[in-house]
C-alpha cells in the first residue's frame, strides 16, 4: 500500500487479510481499539469475541489444524496472554500455525510498569512459540507480522507471537504490506537419496517390518503415500503412541491398520524393522518400565524436524524430510517384484487388534459404562463427522473405539491442557462447515472452557458438545491408585470428587440447546436432535463416578 | 522430625502444617499423589479442589490478604501454572504471601520433554514472584519450602513459587522440618530518624498538607496510626489512586476522609505538601495528560519497599519503613501545641467529596442504572460485610458509592486479571467466617471464573456473588470511544456484545442458589434471601448495556 498512510491497527488488518485471514478470535481490552476499529471497514472480516483467552487460542488452533492455514488469536496484555498458554502448548505440539497477537499498553506505560504491564511480555509465550517479537516502530508492523506468519508456516510449523503496543497501533504507518506470496514457505525438504536407498533396501529385505504413522503424516498430506507403501509391502501399520497422538496418520478402517503403537503389542515385539513416520518418539507420561521400542528391531525415524530424531532413543537411520517425499521415495526405491515381508502378519495383527476391545470398565448397576458410551458414539460417527477429543480418563477408550480416518475424522491434543476441545471444535467447524463436528470431553476438561459455549451460541456455530460426566477427576484418583498409599487402603481419594454439576443447565445458561442422558442407548436419538437443532448443542451423559480409568 | 523418614509428599504436608497452613487450594493431576495421600492422615487438613487454577490462586490470595498469613495453591505442571498467572499478578501487586507449589513430572521426564513438561517451568512464574525454585533433592524439600514461606512473608511480601517433581515427592525424606518460628520474619523496618524529624517539621509548618493512604497502611496494620496523625494535624486524608487501590488505608466514614486521590480534585491541587503512605505512585492506565502530582506540592513517599519510591516521579523526601512505625514516628515528632494547618480544609474537602457523586450513568428507560445498583449495594453493606470488588466499567462507580472501612470492608485487585473475585471471595470468607462476604463482579469478569461457584457450593462457603450484567464488554467499547474512529462514527462497537448469558442459570448448574433481578430496588430483599440461604448464593442484576462507563 502506498499513499498517506493509515493507523498501525489498519496495517495489521491489511496484513492479516493479505495472508488470507478472514477472522480473528479475540478477547480484547483497551489496547486493541485501533485494530477493532479498522475491522468495521471490512464487513466480511469476522471479529469472534471469546470471553476467555483459552477459547481464542484453542479455536485458532482448531482452525489452523483443519486447514493448515494460519489463524490468528488477538489477546490483551500479559494477563490475557497468560490465560492462553496452556492451549498455546497444544498448538506447539501439533505444529499448528497459530499467530498470537497481544495488545500492549503504550511504550511509556511499559517503562513505568503501568496497568497490565510487565517487562518483556513475550517471554511468557517463549516456551511455546517459534518466535516472539514486540514491534518497536509503527513502520515495522507489516514486516513484523509478515515474519510471524512466515515462521508459523515454516517447517516444523508452529505458533508465533507478536506484541503490539497501543501507541504504535494508533500511530500512522506508511509501510506497505509485503506480498505474502513472496514470504510463504513452499519448498518441502526432500530426503537424502542415500538414506532412502538404504531404508528401501531394509524394507524389501525385512521379514517383519512395521510402519507407524504420526500426526505429521496427515498434516503434510502424506496419507495416500503411506497407504501406497503399506499396500505395496503388505505390512501392518499403526498410528502413533497415545501420548503423542494428535490426529490419525493412517485410516483405522484400512485393512492394514492394527491399532495404536504400544510396545507390549505382539506385532510390535516381533518386528525386525520399525519405520516411524512423522511422530514424536516418545512423549512419556511416566518413567517407562522398559524400552518403548523392542531391542530386536531396527528403527528408522522420518521427521521434518531434525531435532525430533534421536530425542530420547537412538535410531538406526534418520530421514529428515517431508513425510510425503520420504514415503513416496521409499515406494519408488523398492525393488520390483516380491519383497521378503511375511504375508500373514497383517491379517494376524488386524484380527488381534479387532478382538482386543481395549480397557473395559466394569459393569456397575445403575450407572452407565463409559465403554458403552464410546460405542454409542462410534455408531454415530460417520464419514462426515469429525470428533474433537478431550477426555482424560476416557481418552484411551475413545481412541480404541471411535473410527479415526484421516485427514479429518479425529482431532485431539497431547498437551495436557484440559478444555482444549471447547474452542478447538469451534475453529474446526468454521474450517469445515459441511462436517458434523462433535467435541467429546470429560466433565473435568469441560470446566476449563465452558465459555466456549457462549461463542458457539453467539456466532451460531453448530458444534455438538458431548460431555461424559463421571462427576470426578478420575485421573487424580488413578494417580493415587498408582501411588498405592493410604488412599488405596481406605479407598478415599482426595481431589477426586467433582459432583453436583449440571453441565446441561450450564449450557442452557450460555444459550446452548442441551440434553442430559443417563443411558448410552439414548445417545443416537439425542445426537439426531442435536444435529437437527440449528445452533450448537450439548449432550451430557452421566457415567460411573467410581471408574478410575484403565 | 527424626526417625526413618517419610515421603517427600508427607514432608511437604508437615512443613505446611508447621507454618500453620490448614488447607490447600488445588487443581491436581497425576503429579501430586504423594501429597494428597499424606493429607488423609490429617482429617483437619482441608484439600479444597478447584476445577480451574485461576480459582486456586485467587482463593489463596484472598485468604492471604485477609489474614496476612501465607496461603498455599498447589497446581499441576506448567499447564496448570500458566492458567493461574493472571491472578498471581494480583497477588504480586497486593504483596499477598501466596505460596504456589507446582507438581512436576519426574526428573527423567523433564529431561525427555515428557507429557506436560517444559524446560524450567518456574520461569513462567518469574515475573510474578519473589523467588522461584525447583527442589533438586528430596532431602531439600523441607528447607526449600521453608524458604518459600519465609520469602513470601519477607517485606515487601508477595508470592513465591516452588516446583516439586513427582519422583522427589515419592522418595524418602529424612530431613526435619525447620522450626518456622526461627524463619518467620518479624522485624519491621524503622524509619531514618532524621527523615522523620524533617517530615514532621514539614507537616507542622505546611498550611495545606494532604495525607494519602495506600493499601500497605492496612496490610501493615497502621490505620490507627494514620487516623491519629490525621486527627492531630486536622488534615484531609484520601485513599490512593483508583488504579493502585487494593483495599482502603483510611476509613471512608471518617470525617477527615475526602475521597480517592485524583490530581484534578481541588484539595489535591491546593496542597503544599502531600505525604503518600504505603501506595504506589502510580499505576498508569493511559499516558497521563499532565503530572499526577501538583507541581506546587512537596512530595513525601513512605513505603516499605525502597524500589517503589521514585519509580516514576521524583520525590522531595523518601521514608523507607513500615508505615506504622513511620506514621507513629511522625506523630511523636510533631512539636507540641498548634500546627500551621488551615483548619477549614477538611470540612471543605469533605463537603465537596460528599456532594460529588462521581460518574453518573444516564437514565435509560426500561434498563437499570448501575449507579442505582451501587447505591442499593451500599445500603446493604454494613460493618459486618466485606465487599470483594471485580468490575471494570463499574469499578469507579462502586468505589465512589460503597463504604470502605479498613481493615476488612473492601478488597479489590489492581491486576487487570478479570475474575479474581470469584476465588478471592472464597479465600476471604474462609479467613473471616463471621463476616458477610459479597463478591461484586461485572458479567465480563464473571466469565473468567465461573468455576469458583462450584467450589463455593461443594465446600458450602456462603459467599454472596453479585453479578452486574450489562451484557457487554463495556471496557472495549469505551476504548473504541476514546480511540474516536469509525466505531464512534457508526456507533458500532466490535468486541462489545456479550449478550444472551443467563448467569443465574449457570450458577444453578453449579449448584448455587441464584436470583436474577431487573431493578435495583429488588436488591435488598434478594440480599436478605441470599444471606438466609445456608450455602453460597448469586444475584444477577441486569443493567444498561449501552452505558460504556465513565
Amino acid at each position: 500500500m502506498t499513499g498517506p498512510g493509515r493507523s498501525g491497527g489498519r496495517a495489521v488488518l491489511e496484513t492479516l487479510r493479505a495472508w488470507g485471514v478472514r477472522r480473528v478470535f479475540t478477547c480484547p481490552g483497551s489496547t486493541e481499539a485501533a485494530f477493532l476499529d479498522a475491522t468495521l471497514d471490512h464487513p466480511d472480516f469476522e471479529v469472534i469475541l471469546t470471553p476467555h483467552e483459552s477459547i481464542a487460542v484453542s479455536a485458532a488452533d482448531g482452525y489452523a489444524r483443519a486447514t493448515g492455514e494460519p489463524a490468528v488469536a488477538y489477546l490483551h496484555t500479559h494477563v490475557g496472554l497468560a490465560n492462553s498458554l496452556g492451549h498455546l502448548n497444544a498448538a506447539r505440539l501439533a505444529h499448528s500455525p497459530v499467530v498470537v497477537l497481544t495488545g500492549l499498553k503504550p511504550a511509556l506505560l511499559q517503562a513505568h510498569g503501568g496497568f497490565t504491564c510487565i517487562q518483556d511480555t513475550g517471554r511468557l509465550a517463549e516456551p511455546y512459540v517459534r518466535s516472539y517479537w514486540q514491534s518497536l516502530r509503527t513502520e515495522g508492523i507489516p514486516e513484523d507480522l509478515t515474519r510471524a506468519f512466515r515462521l508459523a508456516l515454516t517447517e516444523p510449523a508452529g505458533p508465533t507471537w507478536l506484541g503490539l503496543s497501543q501507541d504504535l497501533m494508533n500511530d500512522t504507518c506508511t509501510a506497505p504490506v509485503p506480498d505474502p506470496e513472496r514470504f510463504r514457505p513452499r519448498a518441502r525438504t526432500a530426503p537424502d537419496p542415500e538414506r532412502i536407498r538404504e531404508v528401501a533396501g531394509m524394507l524389501a529385505t525385512a521379514t517383519s517390518p512395521l510402519l507407524v504413522a504420526g500426526a505429521e503424516v496427515a498434516r503434510h498430506d502424506a496419507v495416500a503415500d503411506l497407504i501406497a507403501l503399506a499396500e505395496r509391502l503388505g505390512v501392518p501399520v499403526m498410528n502413533e503412541d497415545r501420548r503423542t497422538y494428535e490426529r490419525p496418520g493412517f485410516p483405522t478402517s484400512h485393512p492394514n491398520y492394527v491399532g495404536l503403537y504400544d510396545v507390549k503389542r505382539p506385532v510390535v515385539g516381533d518386528s525386525d524393522l520399525i519405520v516411524f513416520a512423522g511422530c514424536r518418539l516418545f512423549t512419556e507420561f511416566e518413567v517407562p518400565r522398559g524400552p518403548d521400542v523392542p531391542e530386536s528391531a531396527r528403527v528408522v525415524h522420518i521427521h521434518t524436524d531434525a531435532a525430533e530424531i534421536g530425542a530420547i532413543h537412538g535410531v538406526d537411520l534418520d530421514i529428515v524430510a517431508d513425510e510425503g517425499l520420504a514415503l513416496s521415495g521409499l515406494l519408488a526405491g523398492l525393488p520390483e517384484g516380491d519383497v521378503a515381508v511375511r504375508t500373514d502378519r497383517v491379517a494376524e495383527a488386524r484380527t488381534e487388534y479387532l478382538a482386543d476391545t481395549g480397557p473395559l470398565p466394569p459393569e456397575t448397576e445403575g450407572v452407565e459404562n463409559v465403554a458403552a458410551v464410546a460405542d454409542a458414539l462410534a455408531a454415530v460417527v460417520d464419514d462426515q463427522t469429525t470428533v474433537v477429543g478431550d477426555a482424560t480418563t476416557t481418552g484411551a477408550i475413545l481412541l480404541r473405539r471411535l473410527p479415526q480416518n484421516p485427514p479429518h475424522q479425529y482431532f485431539t491434543s497431547s498437551s495436557g491442557s484440559l478444555g482444549w476441545a471447547m474452542g478447538a471444535a469451534i475453529g474446526i467447524k468454521l474450517a469445515m462447515p459441511d462436517r458434523h463436528v462433535v467435541a467429546v470431553l470429560g466433565d473435568g476438561a469441560f470446566q476449563f472452557g465452558p465459555q466456549g459455549l457462549w461463542v458457539a451460541a453467539r456466532y451460531q456455530i453448530p458444534v455438538t458438545y458431548v460431555v461424559i460426566n463421571n462427576e470426578s477427576y478420575a485421573a487424580v484418583a488413578a494417580a493415587l491408585r498408582r501411588y498405592g498409599g493410604t488412599a488405596v487402603e481406605r479407598q478415599e481419594f482426595p481431589g477426586k470428587d467433582l459432583s453436583g454439576i449440571d453441565v446441561a443447565a450450564i449450557a442452557r445458561g450460555y444459550g446452548v440447546h442441551a440434553q442430559r442422558l443417563h443411558h448410552a442407548s439414548e445417545l443416537g436419538e439425542a445426537m439426531a436432535k442435536a444435529k437437527a437443532h440449528p445452533g450448537p448443542s450439548l449432550i451430557e451423559i452421566m457415567t460411573d463416578p467410581d471408574y478410575l480409568g484403565p
